[in-house]
């Protein structure tokens, strides 16, 4: 077997089979893509939530997701999901802390998507609702609880502080997905009001990505890619 | 058994049980409901979507929900739903002509929720953004289809308008109770920028409702409540 080829040089090889409205395409969603916000799902339990959170970061330009899997595996069902998993990344834990560490390196902002009365059990004691937050200062990453028990509370003390969609019934929480949509739908927003520069992803990055996205486009893609590059020699 | 009293009746009978606590939260929830903002739902199938939606209308203060049942009965489930669907007003209709005549008599302009390429099966032939719907207007009925068929044609025809929701990746839709949950906020914030009589309940309105709500409030309240009118003979 050769060695994994690079980026361009998979895109050189696949180009040719993928139309050219396909390939502006992949590039008119790269050029939207971001990980300027993320979303960390902590051990969710329907796969009908895994698979519309998905479906909603993918249509949003989220590019990454994190997952903590402590008693479930994160499994979203295509169907539902109408596949946009594949052109997402999702990152899994076995441990909150080792999410936590990812994101602080990464750079993120963590806070709890929580009611505001549980701004206490926050790091900075703070809560702000969605449409307040300033993402100006830096990257962010919303965090989810499990339906039913909500936020793992080892996790919240990890959040710095805590976002909340403002509500106006009796109903105190809302279902994970929808929640999910409703951050996301207005960090899109704000995403795009800031420089381009501050949340695009870069450009190895959109290389690397297009290059995958070649070959998820095709169908049997790795197996053509490999063909090809057997056939060089 | 007597008339069914009046709704200043029933609250002077049941407001010495609820806790002042309760009836405050219930005035204050009646303050914020609206009708200005309704949903159509056409046919759901998942029982799970139709619990989100409904905890979506409550949670946003939408009283109003037009369910038409063709082929699926619009039943939430109480765990998803949180028991919103006692809140809210779930209007249900066997024909899809009988739901829009309803809407038309009552005011509402009605737009189907679709990608813009719909647009041409409306009416007006128009489509626009959530973010740039204006509903200074008057009232506004959003259309949402069922799961994987999206929304009946012939129901499609009979809507003013497109209205959809900005995407930027390949996804082309989101999960229905997805797409409710952010119609419903984004009208939210809308409708909390217009002068308030635009958009409160009647004082009647609300006197029927409170009235209503002091019963649910209560454990077996429906029975205390004629207990009550007995004793007064």
């Amino acid at each position: 077997m050769p060695n994994r080829p690079s980026a361009k040089k998979i895109k050189e090889l696949l180009a040719p089979l993928l139309t050219s409205e396909r390939r502006r395409r992949i590039k008119y969603v790269l050029e939207r893509r971001t990980k300027y916000v993320t979303l960390v799902l902590d051990d969710l339990y329907h796969q009908h939530n895994m698979s519309a959170v998905v479906r909603s970061c993918e249509a949003f330009g989220i590019q990454d997701v994190h997952v903590i899997e402590l008693e479930n595996r994160f499994v979203p069902t295509h169907g539902v999901s109408m596949g946009a998993q594949q052109w997402i990344s999702i990152y899994r834990y076995s441990s909150i802390s080792d999410c936590i560490n990812v994101l602080k390196e990464n750079g993120y902002r963590i806070l709890a998507a929580d009611p505001p009365e549980k701004a206490l059990e926050t790091k900075q004691k703070t809560s702000v609702s969605i449409d307040d937050l300033d993402i100006k200062e830096g990257r962010v990453a919303i965090v989810l609880g499990k339906e039913l028990d909500g936020l793992d509370p080892r996790l919240r003390n990890q959040c710095d502080s805590v976002v909340y969609i403002p509500m106006k019934g009796f109903t105190e929480s809302l279902n994970v997905s929808v929640t999910a949509a409703l951050f996301l739908y207005q960090l899109r927003k704000k995403i795009d009001e800031l420089p381009t520069q501050l949340w695009r992803l870069k450009d190895e990055e959109i290389e690397e990505l297009e290059a995958l996205w070649y070959v998820k486009s095709l169908k049997r893609g790795e197996q053509i890619l490999n063909e090809l590059l057997e056939r060089r020699g």
